[in-house]
């Protein structure tokens, strides 16, 4: 049996997993997922890394975006935005039950970890996905426009801006849900998933605990690099990197998690980077196809990412 | 220029307010609209008297039921359902973009009434709709099972409780509205509409200054019966007259708006009650067709309790 802790942000960690729970028995996987993009939206609580997560998994997901749901329809939104409502943020009417689930829950008292629970539950999962934390967390991004609300800079204004600063309001004092702790000091091998490392792995890290634990586990810990051939799979991790100095390749996203991980994961485009990876970083530095574009890529990536794991614990 | 303020419940007043529209401008009609079965739906601020009233004067109002949308449909409730999620207060996919457009605005610190009078302006319409307060009011019902918040009451245990008991919570310092002063001040005619007088009525009376407004106004005041040969056309209100000792007739009504009202509208089948009504309560009785079996009806209606409203003043 190998237990696996995932820390995951939304669609890239979505696809992994939905590898890793077909190579693995699924019961043994977790999902740490990232709540630093969730927002308030007309007084429901929308968790978009935890629905895409649990969207995939479920096989509800809908294949064009990597985000929402299959068969969706925009009743409500089009009927809110013909009222003058914000429409910028696209949610279906199949979706807006899961928001309403939530809030409801969470109004009355119900901590995100047990409604994420109930939810995947109810949808036949049989993996575990947790948020990192119940408490709030808010990724604030800084831009020419000053700071901007995660999902204004990410949605509303498309990540066209140059990000110079990212914080994430609430770290200081969120605690990891109940589960998070005992699933990575009980798990075989961590993985970071080919997510964000700014915008997904640092927020769900800024918990409190979560980066100690990670790193003093180091040595079960892989990472996937999200860029490929200096070009990231999907949304604005290489322009950030750019933006805040790093190099925009596989290599700055390595420098990123040298002490973090024991292991990295690189695409086979990026072979030529290998050895430098290797000699800057001390990780040892594994080449695979990483690009996920069906399900037996994906089962592949998962397969050979716990082999390089396992290889080296 | 006859300027009329209609305090109204959710069906019965928006069938009358259908019919006043048609007989005088829309501009001098001010409907001052009861807020206390008002609730919080997963998140959502729900006002179904503002809404039944406001889809019924733009056109949209589903004839079936009275309230909701015509051409409506169920896609995230069936949805919420199956995940687990409350089902039993019937929401539809347009009705919901009508709440998360008054909730978003509610997050934001605007008014009640200001997002009413814009919601209204939206969908053309050119009468006055305000709730009685932008302050917290809520219905609270007692019955065997103790104390209800009055949807729990009203649609998901169907009104099926005897009420012992009603209080609005809130009523002590809910203040009314911006516009309801002045327009019960200005008014030639205030209406007590066909509403339920413990449900709809009561709570709205129960804002500060409001009853005293009105009673201070008795001359112009004209009330009409909602109930007509012993029943209600729609609703509790025969039952509660029942459960709290009332007479269960318009004579029971009668003298509940003894105080307030100077006329007394009776439907034709209650004719025989008009001199022991006139005699008792003092009130002027006016007997006429109450029943709102179309425009034609609605339009009669509300021309007659003018009339009668105005011949007495």
């Amino acid at each position: 049996m190998t237990r696996v802790a995932v820390l995951a942000g939304g669609v890239g960690a979505a696809r992994f997993l939905d590898g890793l729970v077909r190579v693995i028995p699924p019961a043994d996987v977790t999902a740490i997922v990232n709540v630093g993009d969730d927002m308030e939206w007309a007084g429901l609580h929308i968790s978009p890394d935890l629905d895409t997560v649990t969207y995939t998994l479920a096989d509800l997901v809908n294949p064009e975006t990597g985000w929402g749901l299959r068969g969706e329809s925009r009743r409500t939104l089009d009927r809110l935005s013909e009222l003058g409502g914000p429409d910028w943020f696209m949610i279906g009417d199949l979706d807006l039950a899961t928001h309403l689930y939530r809030t409801d829950r969470l109004s009355a008292g119900d901590p995100l970890s047990e409604i994420t629970r109930d939810l995947t539950a109810r949808l036949g999962l049989e993996c575990v996905i947790t948020p990192v934390t119940d408490d709030r967390l808010r990724t604030v991004v800084g831009t020419d426009q000053g700071e901007l609300a995660f999902q204004d800079y990410f949605v509303r204004r498309r990540a066209s801006d140059p990000v110079h600063a990212l914080r994430f309001d609430g770290a200081e004092t969120a605690r990891p849900a109940p589960i998070v702790k005992h699933a990575l000091a009980e798990a075989d091998v961590i993985v970071v998933a080919p997510s964000n490392p700014f915008l997904s792995i640092d927020p769900l890290l800024s918990v409190r605990g979560v980066r100690e634990q990670v790193t003093s586990n180091r040595a079960k810990v892989v990472a996937v690099s999200p860029i490929i051939g200096g070009q990231a799979v999907k949304g604005p991790a290489a322009d950030i990197l750019q933006s805040l100095g790093h190099d925009v390749s596989a290599l700055g996203v390595a420098r990123l998690y040298e002490d973090l991980a024991k292991v990295f994961v690189l695409d086979e485009t990026d072979a030529a980077l290998a050895d430098v990876i290797a000699a800057e970083t001390g990780m040892r530095v594994v080449v695979m196809p990483t690009l996920m574009t069906d399900v037996e890529a994906k089962m592949a990536l998962a397969r050979g990412t716990l082999e390089a794991a396992l290889d080296v614990a």
